[in-house]
């Protein structure tokens, strides 16, 4: 058996997402027993000027769908960035797993030495693919869905680490 | 250039611990420049029953030596736990990046076949070394230094996410 990069990037970024929209549904449960505005943690933020939750599951989607693309050197799909509600938010995270299972694992092959450019705001940054995976996608990418999980729990919603760890597989 | 599980294991966590430094720094310049006890950030929690910051910085600790040991087919080395003030907490993460730093990659060899058992509190996890890798050590390993770095955004220490992807190497 060898370790392969789609067995690194894939898999586990598609476990992720399954448990965050398990995690998103015991949010929608908490707010649904206590006749809550689902504002109250749509637009929550741990400080003002942070990304609220909708904008932590967007990102966390972005990345997910940039990293896979960029591995197997195809376009990245264009997302809206429209969701309002906790329904838009399961069907982006949806549209996003269903573009990671899309990908034949072949286009991977050699996507850890492959070239890649990253434009960001202020510069540009060069990795291999490797490196541009496991310091650049994979931590930010977890970012996203633990910083959406900490708004969530922050919230008072009754979820713990095995949620997030296995959420999709436990339930 | 093949891809390789310590290339996908030890880089970038040392990487994460050094930029999790920097992070404690950060705070500790916040705490000194308004002269706040320090313990306002140490014992903070985002919700009354999670583990204050303290945990989080001595379980992200504890993923990454861990997840090497265990990788490696090595004793994970016993820290004390007994950390009580920002310079230990550095101490520890130090302490965390030597022991990554002892290991030869060639232990690595082979380390994604290897079967790794876990006992945890209610049942026993069986994964090979690639699966707990990417689906249990990672994902937690992030969750840990993700909250440690939310508790410190909650609290107004003035980090963004390039100091969380990149700021041991911005600094």
């Amino acid at each position: 058996m060898t370790f392969s990069i789609y067995a690194a990037t894939v898999p586990p970024m598609r476990l992720m997402l399954k448990n965050l929209s398990s995690i998103l549904s015991k949010a929608q449960s908490h707010l649904e027993a206590r006749k809550i505005d689902p504002n109250a943690f749509l637009a929550a933020r741990l400080y003002p000027d942070m990304l609220p939750f909708i904008k932590q599951i967007q990102i966390a989607s972005d990345t997910a769908k940039g990293a896979v693309a960029r591995l197997a050197g195809v376009d990245i799909p264009k997302f809206e960035d429209n969701e309002a509600t906790f329904a838009d938010l399961h069907a982006r995270i949806d549209k996003t797993i269903a573009f990671l299972d899309s990908l034949p694992e072949a286009k991977f092959e050699g996507a850890e030495s492959r070239k890649i450019t990253l434009p960001l705001r202020d510069r540009t940054m060069e990795f291999t693919g490797a490196e541009y995976l496991t310091t650049w996608a994979q931590p930010n990418f977890y970012f996203h869905v633990t910083t959406a999980y900490a708004l969530l729990r922050h919230g008072g919603v009754e979820i713990g680490k095995s949620d997030f760890l296995r959420g999709s597989v436990i339930a």
